[in-house]
């Protein structure tokens, strides 16, 4: 029985070879005239796109001002700075360049001007809901985090080490130019914890004990058969635009909501384990997620069992004869041999890192008050239950 | 090898159980001060749709003017009556309450009261194209057509006999509100040919010599399969809830572009070849694209033999080992079979119309005019091939 529903995925998608020498004609389309533009620096410098974007936006006459040193797990501080920059300059349009760091700051930037009287942190505190956003855009060149199509934005507080996320569609881009060229100087490593993240937007809204459509359900099986056999073509091939393309498009689709519609809200404990792991020890986040998933999985399949033995139906291909329970852990085997095929870690260990039992602890009474009412769907986690996957998965 | 494309979706959907009563506060939202309501009569009015919105319009204060009497292969006559309407009453926003005809209707006087000075019929002649649109909602009542997301708009000249179609997202619905509940007194028939509409969408798309993305041919797949099986229990069972879920939402991911991403534009000369059909003899749009669909396969598919052979295997389920030839028309004649099982016709007779060689080569040019430089991707259709398609069919 699938559950209400709204969706609501607004973004336009401008994809494909040279769509990135769209930019300047489509912002002024919409609107902008003074734009901030949002990046990491190495990256789009040395490919040149920055030079393409900075020409395309002064062949419209659009003025614009830059905001440089993005990094993983994105940081308040360089949101401040955004906020400073984009109220000295006027700044009336984010346009982010990246993957979901660079689009996740310039939202968090957008939020902050569209309402320069209050403090942009008490949105991922909780403590207000947003009024109002300026239009953000973005160019993609990392595929995974979903971001540029996505209500959702995560930032860390590097002063705490919290990493939390505000979900609102006022932020949701309202063009994202996708160019999957500009994906292939990213690291295998890099690429690879792209597709696991992509997978587990997916997965996240796929193991529910509350209801679902079946075209849903079809659509994120087909999603997911899909990134996993072109996650080990790129594994074996970097350069494989095909490859690069499916991913690229998949990234999208698996965080616009479309695999969640008729469902319950999804579960997303995993993300929410491995969003603490990344405060605290600023690893890969799709890499994280695999190293914490497996020891997710068998912690809370039985809870949830006809969907992990759906899974490894449909997504795993198991033929295997046998209960539901030994169908449902080769479903989890597989995906975590899956993972290593493509050289993902599938514990904390091999994520490099080996928190002690006090950090452990520490994790997850943050994850549980991060999480609020919203524990799980495949099966509601307390705090010990919290403590024993992270333990689990060390 | 995938195209670039754009992807643009924008319309809110509110789907399920009671959702009709967010009506007022929705369109309130959105700015609607004096709305036209657009409705054929009898359904709307027994099932108490019509009586609920009207609550819902004055609960916010929202004045309105209706337009009743709308009727599958939607009429410009009513066109015209709903845009004098809406100039007496200066109405800035359209309600349909329906499927794709009182849809279509509601898109089509949007057009003509955004731009009065122009006779909106030469849209549809594709002599200008449209600068404007006042906006448009809808409340699903039909589900098929798929017009509740898309850019598409088709309306027959019951003058001159000919159904034509005119594409713009300016005429995408905001919103459209989706209670599967109302479409339970369907008579199975149409039910069916909506299951057949939904299905075309799908595959217009999806035979194309033009390259297409993976992700997007395992989407559409994972919908054809899932529509097929709700076919049939909807067949047996109309009453059937959580079925008449599934085939609504399909009906709408079907035509809002996301089982094209990435290919040539599709092939579509089924619906066009039917649309001429449609426009002479009156006939369910979905069945009429049953009864023409065989002929035209049996014609193109040696053409497209790749994508053919693909459906056989992943849609229809075709598990003989054969030559590609045989192995395609295995697939559509088990398609065939399909659309016999769920009461739909294969061929004109079974549709109930015998036209003569003279109507044949009538329709055969309208098509070819209607179809201008797009005759498909399969295989590029000339005159004779079209004639040849509706004998065959005959």
């Amino acid at each position: 029985m699938a559950n209400n529903f709204k969706y609501y995925s607004p973004t336009e998608v401008i994809f494909g070879k040279d769509s990135e020498r769209e930019t300047g004609k489509q912002l002024k389309r919409l609107g902008a005239s003074r734009v901030l533009l949002v990046f990491g620096g190495n990256s789009a410098r040395n490919s040149g796109l920055l030079d393409k974007v900075r020409c395309s936006l002064k062949e419209e006459g659009i003025s614009f001002s830059e905001l440089e040193g993005i990094v993983p797990n994105p940081r308040l501080d360089k949101v401040y700075e955004g906020i400073r920059i984009g109220k000295a300059e006027n700044v009336d349009f984010l346009l982010a360049i990246g993957g979901g760091s660079a689009i996740d700051t310039a939202k968090a930037i957008a939020y902050g001007l569209a309402e320069p009287e209050h403090d942009v942190w008490e949105l991922f505190q909780h403590v207000r809901i947003a009024e109002k956003c300026l239009p953000v855009a973005s160019i993609l060149t990392i595929a995974a985090a979903g971001s540029e199509t996505s209500k959702g934005c995560v930032i860390t507080n590097e002063k705490t080490g919290e990493k939390r996320a505000y979900d609102d569609n006022l932020a949701r881009p309202k063009i994202s130019i996708m160019n999957p060229e500009y994906t292939k100087s990213l690291p295998d490593y890099q690429t690879e914890s792209g597709c696991v993240d992509i997978m587990m937007h997916t997965m996240e809204r796929y193991f529910t004990n509350g209801g679902n459509l079946e075209i849903t359900d079809a659509i994120a099986e087909a999603l997911l058969r899909t990134v996993m056999k072109n996650a080990v073509v790129l594994h074996e091939n970097p350069g494989n635009l095909d490859a690069r393309s499916e991913i690229m498009w998949a990234g999208s689709l698996a965080h616009n909501d479309l695999t969640g519609c008729g469902n319950d809200g999804g579960d997303f404990m995993t993300h929410k384990l491995e969003h603490e792991i990344g405060g605290m020890f600023d690893v890969t986040h799709g890499a994280g997620l695999a190293a914490v998933w497996p020891s997710w999985a068998r912690y809370v399949y039985k809870d949830c069992l006809h969907r992990f033995v759906r899974f490894a139906r449909n997504v795993m291909d198991i033929t295997l004869e046998g209960t539901d329970e030994e169908v449902a852990e080769a479903g989890i085997y597989a995906m975590e041999q899956f993972y290593g095929n493509i050289g993902m870690p599938t514990n904390m260990r091999e994520l490099g890192i080996r928190p002690s039992n006090d950090q452990i602890l520490d994790i997850a009474n943050r994850c549980m008050i991060a999480s609020g009412n919203h524990t799980g769907s495949a099966k509601k986690l307390n705090l010990d239950d919290a403590v024993e996957i992270y333990k689990n998965a060390r």
